[in-house]
C-alpha cells in the first residue's frame, strides 16, 4: 500500500515528480468519456518509463492465440482493444533543447485529476540543462458533452530568461500494443493530411478493418495575442505535425490550444469519416476551449447529481468512492449496446479491454442505481446481440439444440480466452448473465424486456444448463462435473455449490418467465418458440426434473453449503494461520499448491448467498459467512465487496468497514503494486455496492426498495441518490437518523428497518435510528 | 491406417515416389546410432515438403517458454534437442539442371531400410526437364561400430545420353528448428574450414554452448577410377562445399563416397574438438566405405542376436516387431548416463527429445530383457544424477527436507513442461522412477545398485509422497488431492487409485530397502543418512502410518478399484456406444467434454494392476479389466500394450492379438496420420512387452524367471532371447511346445506353466503345450 497521493474530497493530487511512480500515475490519472479514453501520458516527450495508451471504444484486433499446448476448443484469437493514435502530443523545445521530465531538473510538479470537472491538469517548473527555467501549466479533457472531441491547453512561461520556444503539436498513429502475442503491428495507415494548423490521420486496424480518423487543430497565443505564423508541416504515413517557433520573453506566457477529434468507423461510414472529422473539428474550434470545457463540466455535474456518494467525516473514504464512481462513468456511457466494460477500462492493455462476467455481477447493479434504465438495458442488449455466437460457442463444445454458452472473455461475442479450466469450465458466467436480466427487471420493473429479448436468452442458457448436468446413477441426483467456480483457486471441480445453485435458479426463473410472457403477450411467445424451436412441454419438464433433483454439496457437521465436493478433504486452515510472508498466495505459492489448499480467492458460496440472500435465514448466512470468510484471501479485487455486503447484513460493521477500505482505495493506494498496468474498473462497481448494498442495506424485494442503513463508526454521515423505477430518492444517513427525500414526481414506497414508508413526491421522510432500529436483527 | 509400405520380414520398402507421403517416409526410414540420428531426408536437393532433421544426442537448447497465461511454478524454458548440421547433403546437377525429385519426372523409385544391416538406401530413375535420364543408387549408414562416423555412397549412371554431372557435397550448419517457440536461431557458427575434398564446420549452441564439429571427406570414382581433380571450394559461416564437374557417358557410372564425422563437446574438449574430428575422419577415410559398413553390420548382428523376436507365419507382425526393436536400438546405446530416450527419438522435433516417464515404464523393461544390465543401469543413473535438481524442483513447489519431485519432461534434470495439470499434477512419474529401480534389481539381481544409488533416490521420492498426501479429517484417512493419473483425460482429480497405490508402494519398498541396506552395508547406510539428514525413526514411522491409512477409492457394487473419486458420477458408457465418427476423441471433442466423459485415454487402474499384478487374484484382475477396457479409447500410444499383457494374462488371446496389431504397426501403417512428425519410439518398447510379457507371459517372481507362453492363432511359432541375470535364454514357442535353450555358462531355473525347470548351461528343455498347459488358469 502506498500513501503517496494527497487526500482531497474531489481531487487526486500528486505533489512532486517521482519517475518510479509515473506509470502508476498514468493509470490513476486516466481520463475518458466512454468513447475515447487515455492514460495520463504527458503531452510533451518523455523518455522515462511510460505505458502509452489511447483507446477507442469497440475498436479491437484479433490477436492470434499464443499458448504452450493447444487444447481442442481453444479460440483462434484474443480480441484486444488497441492502443490508438496518440493525439495529445505536443513536443516542446526550449532554445532547441527538448523538454523532457526524465532529463530536466524538475523544480516543482503537481498533477491533479479533478473528478468533479473531469479535467486532468499539471503545473510544473523545470530547469533545462542550459539553466533556463520554464513554468508549464497543462489541462485537458475528453468531452463528456461532445464525445468525439477533446481539448488540451498547454501554456508555458519562462521564469528566468527570454527563450525561444519551439512547440510541435502532432498526431502519431504509428503506435503498438505492449500486450501483443506475436509483436504484430495492429494498424495500417490509410491516409494523412496536414494543412497549416490542421492535421489528420486515418488508420485502419488489420483484419478487423476498423477505421479511426483523428484530427487536430491548433491555436496559440502569446500573452493573449494569437500567433498568426504559418507552422512548418511534416507529414508521413501515420504522422503529421505542425511546428512553431516563438520567442517568449521572461514572464511572458505562451498558450497553445490543441483541439482534437477522434471518430471511428463504428459511427461513421469509412467513405466520409475524414470529412466528418473535419466538420467535428471545425465546430469544436469555433466553440472554443472555454465553452467546450463548460459543456463538459455541466455534463459531469449531471452524472454526479445521480451517482455521487457524499461521506462526511472521512475524506479518505470520500475520495476513494468518488474515484471509483468517476472512473466507471469515464468508461461506459450506456448509449451503445455494442460497447461494454473491460476490467481495466481505458486505463491499460491487460485483459484486452474485453468483457467478463464482472459486467453482469458488479457493474449492472451500479448502473441500475445511478443511471437511467436504458444504460443497463444496453448492457443486457450487448449479450442479447451475441446470443447467436453464444449458441455457436456451445455447439463448438458439443452442446446442441440452441444451447448457449456465453464466452468468458469477449469483445464481439466470440470466446477469446485460452485457459481450459476457465474458458470451458468457468461456466457460472452464463448464470450471471441470466441473473442480470432478473436483476434489471426487479429494479426497473421493465417486464417488456423479458418479452422482447430476455426470455430468448434465458431459454438458451437453460438449454445449456440442462445439457451440462448429467444424471449420476451413483447419487440418484443431477450433478455438474468439471467446473471452475468464482473461486478460481479451485479448478475442474465437481458440483460447485454456487454453479449448481445458479443453474437451478436459472431453470426456475426461465420457467417463471415463460409463464409470464405467455400470459402477457401470447402472440410474442408463440413467435419466439417457433423461432427457437422450443418444445415447451418436453424441455421444461426436463428442467423441472433437474430443479427437483439437483445435487447440492452440504456439510452437515457445520450446517454449511460446501463449496464443492471434496472440499473437506483438504487440510483445513484459516487465513489467520497463514504466515503473512506467504501472501499474496498467487505470488508466493506454486499453482498446484494453491489448488490443493483450502484458501479461497474470492467469494464463491458467499457469492451465491449474496445473490439469493432472501432464500436463507440469518443463522444459515452467519454459519456460512463465518466458515468461508476465514478461508478467503480476497486475491481478486471482486471479492471484498461481496463480503462487505454480507458482513453488514450480519451486523459485523467493523469487519465490513475493514474490508471496505481494502476495496475502495485499491488503486489510489496501489495495494497490490500493479496499478501501473491499469485500474480495476469493474471492481470499482463492487466498492459502490459495498456502500449501497452493504452499509445502506439496499435491496429490492417484491417490487419495493428496501433499505437497512448502518454507518461505519468513523463516518459522521453519508448520503447518496438512488434511481429506482421511475423515481429518484436521496438518502441521508447519520448516526441518529435516516432521511429519505423523494426528488421525483411520483410517490415511492420504501421499506426501512422493516417498516414501510410511502414517500410522496418531492417530500421527505425521517426515520430515527435507535437500538431497535439500526439495521439487521443481529446488530449489536 | 495406410497399407502403403511393402511387407518384408527384414526390410521397410517404399515402391514408387509419393511426395505427399515423403515426410512420413522421412520419419519411418530414419537412421541413427544412439549418438547421432537423422530423418530420411534426401542427399540431393528437394524442394517439396520435407522436415529436415539431424540430431546429436544430449545437445539441447533452452527454448524460452511460451504460454498464454503464466502459472506460478512454470519453468522458464523447454529444453529441446536441436536440428544440427546437415551433413548428408550432395547437390546434383545434370547438364546444369538441379536434380530435385519434386521437379523431375520420377520414372522409378525404391526406398529401402534394411533393418538387419542398419542401412538406408534408394534406387531411382529420373528424367530431367531436358529429357536426360539418370539412374541413381544411394546408401548410407550411421556407424554402430564407430558411433561418431557415418558414410554415404551416392552413385549415378546416365540412361539415355552422355551428360555433365556437377556434384556438390556440402556441410550446412545454418539450420533451424521448426519447433521453436520464438523462431529463434539456436546456433552460432564458430569456425569453418574447407581444403579440397575435406571440409569442417564447428557450431555452438546459444546459451548452452554445446559445440558440434562436423567433417566431410569426399572420394569419387568414374567407372571405378578415382577422380583426381581439385574441387571448387565454397566456404562461409556455417557452410562449406566442394564442387566437382564430371562428364559421364551414357551407361557409365559415377560413384561418390562422402565420409562424415560428427563430434560433440559432450565427449571432446572444445579446444581440440576440431582436431579430433580431423583424426576421426582421417581414420574413417583410411578404413574405407566397405570395411566401415562391415563393422557396422557386425555390430547390428550382435544387437539382433540379443533382441530379435522371430515370428513365423505372419510377416506383417514380424516386420512390425523388428521395426520397433530396430528403432529402439538406433535411439539408445546405453553407454552414457547423461543420455536418455525421447518419445520421438531422433526422428522428429516434437516433445523436444526430452525424457518422460516412458523411459522407466516402457523402455527399461525392454532393455532389461535385451541388453546387458549396464544399459538399464545407465538409465537409472540418469535419474540419480538429477536427484539434486529433482529436490530443487520439489522445493520450488513448496516441498521441504529433501523431497524430490522428478520433472515430467526434462533433458538436464530441470522441468521443462508447462501445462499445470501435467507439470505439477502428473506426479505418478515419481513412482515410475522408484518402480524402475525395483524392476531393475528384480531382473538383474544387482542389489549393489540400491546401496550405491537406489536408496538415496527412494528416500527422496518417499519424502515427497509423505508430504504430498494430507490427512482428511472427513475420511480419517490419507488422501492425495489434485493429481493427474496416466489417464490424461482426467485432470486435477482427487485420489487417483493408481497414484495412491504407487505412492504407498514406494513408501513400503523404501522401508524394505532401508532394512536391506542397513543389513548388507551398515557403514554405507550410516554415511547416507548423514548425507541426507534422514531421521529414520521419525520419517519411516510417518510413512508406515500413511501406508496403513491410505485411502483407495473402490467401487463396491462392481468389485473394482475406482480410477479416482467421483468417477461413477460420470455418465457411464462403453467405447462400443461411441459413434466411430466421434473418434479419436482428442480430435473431435473439446477438452472439457473429454474431461467430463468416462472415456480413458490410456491404462490407469490397469497400469497399476499391471505393475503389481501379483497382489491381485485373477477374478479381481478380470473384473477391473472388463470394466476399464470397455471404457479405454487408447488414444495414447502407450496404452494398448499394457492391455495386451493383461488380456493375455486373462487368456483373452483374441483381444490381446487385436490390441497388439494396433501397437506394433502404429508407425509403419501411420494409424493416426501423424507419423510425419516422427516415430513413437518409447511406445515401441511397449510393443516388445506386449509379446514378451503378454504372449510369452514373462515375469520375475521371487528372483526366478517365469513364463506362461501363449501364441496368437494366426502365428505358427515365435522365438526370442532373453537376458536374465547372468544368463541368456532362447525361447521357442509353437502351438505344441515351448523350448527353452540356455545359451549361457550357468544353469538357470525357469518356471513355465507353474512348473519349475532347471535349465542347465548350454542345454535345452522342452515343455509340451496341452489343455492343462497353455498359459493361465482362465484360458479357454
Amino acid at each position: 500500500m502506498n500513501k503517496y497521493l494527497k487526500i482531497d474530497p474531489w481531487c487526486i493530487i500528486e505533489e512532486g515528480f517521482d519517475s518510479k511512480r509515473h506509470q502508476s500515475s498514468e493509470s490513476i490519472f486516466s481520463i475518458g468519456n466512454g468513447l475515447i479514453g487515455q492514460r495520463a501520458n504527458f503531452e510533451e516527450d518523455y523518455s522515462g518509463k511510460s505505458l502509452q495508451g489511447t483507446y477507442v471504444a469497440g475498436v479491437y484486433y484479433p490477436d492470434k492465440t499464443k499458448v504452450g499446448w493447444w487444447k481442442n476448443g481453444y479460440p483462434e484469437y484474443f480480441a484486444k482493444v488497441l492502443n490508438a493514435t496518440n493525439f495529445i502530443g505536443i513536443r516542446i523545445f526550449v532554445n532547441g533543447d527538448a523538454l523532457d521530465l526524465a532529463k530536466c531538473k524538475v523544480l516543482s510538479f503537481q498533477r491533479v485529476l479533478n473528478m468533479k470537472l473531469g479535467v486532468l491538469s499539471r503545473n510544473f517548473v523545470v530547469e533545462m540543462p542550459s539553466g533556463k527555467q520554464v513554468e508549464v501549466t497543462t489541462s485537458r479533457f475528453l468531452s463528456m458533452a461532445v464525445p468525439e472531441t477533446g481539448a488540451i491547453h498547454y501554456s508555458l512561461s519562462p521564469v528566468n530568461a527570454d527563450v525561444e520556444i519551439k512547440f510541435v503539436p502532432y498526431l502519431d498513429g504509428n503506435v503498438i500494443n505492449e500486450d501483443a502475442n506475436w509483436d504484430e503491428v495492429f494498424w495500417d495507415q490509410v491516409t494523412h493530411e496536414i494543412n497549416g494548423k490542421e492535421g489528420y490521420i486515418v488508420s485502419r486496424t488489420k483484419k478487423t478493418e476498423f477505421e479511426i480518423a483523428c484530427g487536430m487543430f491548433i491555436k496559440a497565443f502569446l500573452d493573449g495575442k494569437e500567433i498568426l505564423q504559418n507552422p512548418m508541416n511534416v507529414a508521413r504515413a501515420g504522422y503529421v505535425e505542425a511546428a512553431f517557433k516563438v520567442k517568449v520573453a521572461k514572464k511572458s506566457r505562451l498558450a497553445v490550444y490543441k483541439h482534437v477529434a477522434v471518430l471511428s468507423s463504428l459511427y461513421h461510414d469509412r467513405k466520409v469519416i475524414l470529412d466528418h472529422t473535419k466538420q467535428v473539428l471545425k465546430k469544436s474550434g469555433e466553440t472554443g476551449f472555454e465553452k467546450l470545457l463548460m459543456a463538459h463540466v455541466a455534463k459531469w455535474a449531471t452524472i454526479w447529481e445521480h451517482s455521487d456518494i457524499v461521506i462526511e467525516g472521512d475524506d479518505e473514504a470520500q475520495q476513494g468512492i468518488r474515484f471509483n464512481i468517476f472512473h466507471l462513468n469515464q468508461t461506459y456511457r450506456g448509449d451503445d449496446p455494442r460497447l461494454n466494460i473491460g476490467p481495466k477500462g481505458f486505463t491499460g492493455e491487460k485483459y484486452g479491454g474485453s468483457t467478463y462476467w464482472d459486467t453482469e455481477a458488479f457493474c449492472i447493479p451500479f448502473f441500475l442505481c445511478t443511471a437511467p434504465a436504458s444504460v443497463t438495458r444496453n448492457l443486457l442488449l450487448y449479450r442479447y446481440k451475441h446470443l447467436g455466437k453464444a449458441i455457436e460457442n456451445g455447439r463448438k463444445l458439443g452442446f446442441t439444440g440452441g444451447a448457449a454458452l456465453y464466452p468468458m472473455v469477449t469483445i464481439n461475442g466470440e470466446e477469446c480466452h485460452n485457459e481450459w479450466e476457465i474458458t470451458f469450465e468457468e461456466i457460472h458466467r452464463n448464470g450471471a448473465i441470466a441473473f442480470a436480466i432478473y436483476n434489471y427487471v426487479r429494479h426497473t420493473g421493465d417486464h417488456n424486456y423479458l418479452i422482447e429479448y430476455g426470455l430468448e436468452v434465458l431459454i438458451a442458457i437453460s438449454r445449456f444448463w440442462s445439457q451440462r448436468v448429467n444424471w449420476s446413477d451413483e447419487k440418484k441426483q443431477y450433478v455438474m462435473l468439471g467446473v471452475t467456480g468464482p473461486n478460481e483457486y479451485e479448478n475442474n471441480v465437481n458440483n460447485n455449490w454456487y454453479t449448481n445453485t445458479l443453474a437451478s435458479w436459472t431453470l426456475q426463473y426461465t420457467i417463471e418467465t415463460i409463464e409470464l410472457v405467455k400470459h402477457v403477450d401470447p402472440s410474442k411467445y408463440k413467435g419466439l418458440i417457433k423461432k427457437i424451436r422450443f418444445k415447451e412441454r418436453e424441455e421444461s419438464s426436463c428442467w423441472k426434473d433437474i430443479i427437483a433433483k439437483m445435487y447440492y454439496p452440504y456439510l452437515e457437521s457445520e450446517g454449511i453449503f460446501l463449496q464443492q465436493e471434496g472440499y473437506m478433504d483438504k487440510e483445513q486452515m484459516t487465513t489467520e494461520q497463514l504466515d503473512p510472508a506467504q501472501r499474496p498466495l498467487n505470488q508466493k505459492w506454486s499453482w498446484d499448491r494453491i489448488l490443493r489448499s483450502c484458501f479461497i480467492k474470492q467469494a464463491d458460496v458467499l457469492q451465491g448467498i449474496y445473490l439469493f440472500e432472501e432464500k436463507y435465514d440469518t443463522e444459515t448466512i452467519l454459519r456460512n459467512f463465518d466458515f468461508y470468510e476465514t478461508r478467503t484471501v480476497h486475491e481478486s479485487s471482486l471479492s471484498p465487496c461481496i463480503h462487505v455486503v454480507l458482513a453488514a447484513r450480519l451486523g459485523k460493521m467493523e469487519l465490513a468497514h475493514r474490508l471496505y477500505l481494502r476495496t475502495s482505495r485499491l488503486d489510489i493506494d496501489d495495494y497490490n503494486n500493479e496499478v501501473s498496468e491499469g485500474l480495476h474498473i469493474t471492481s470499482m462497481a463492487g466498492t459502490y455496492l459495498a456502500i449501497i448494498e452493504g452499509f445502506a442495506g439496499k435491496r429490492v424485494r417484491e417490487g419495493r426498495l428496501v433499505l437497512n442503513p448502518q454507518i461505519p463508526a468513523s463516518w459522521k454521515t453519508f448520503a447518496f441518490k438512488i434511481l429506482f423505477r421511475d423515481s429518484q430518492l436521496k438518502v441521508d444517513i447519520s448516526k441518529k437518523k435516516v432521511v429519505i427525500t423523494n426528488e421525483s414526481a411520483i410517490s415511492v414506497e420504501v421499506n426501512v428497518y422493516n417498516n414501510d414508508y410511502a414517500v410522496a413526491s418531492r417530500s421527505t421522510v425521517e426515520i430515527k435510528r435507535n437500538k431497535n432500529n439500526m439495521g439487521y436483527e443481529l446488530n449489536k
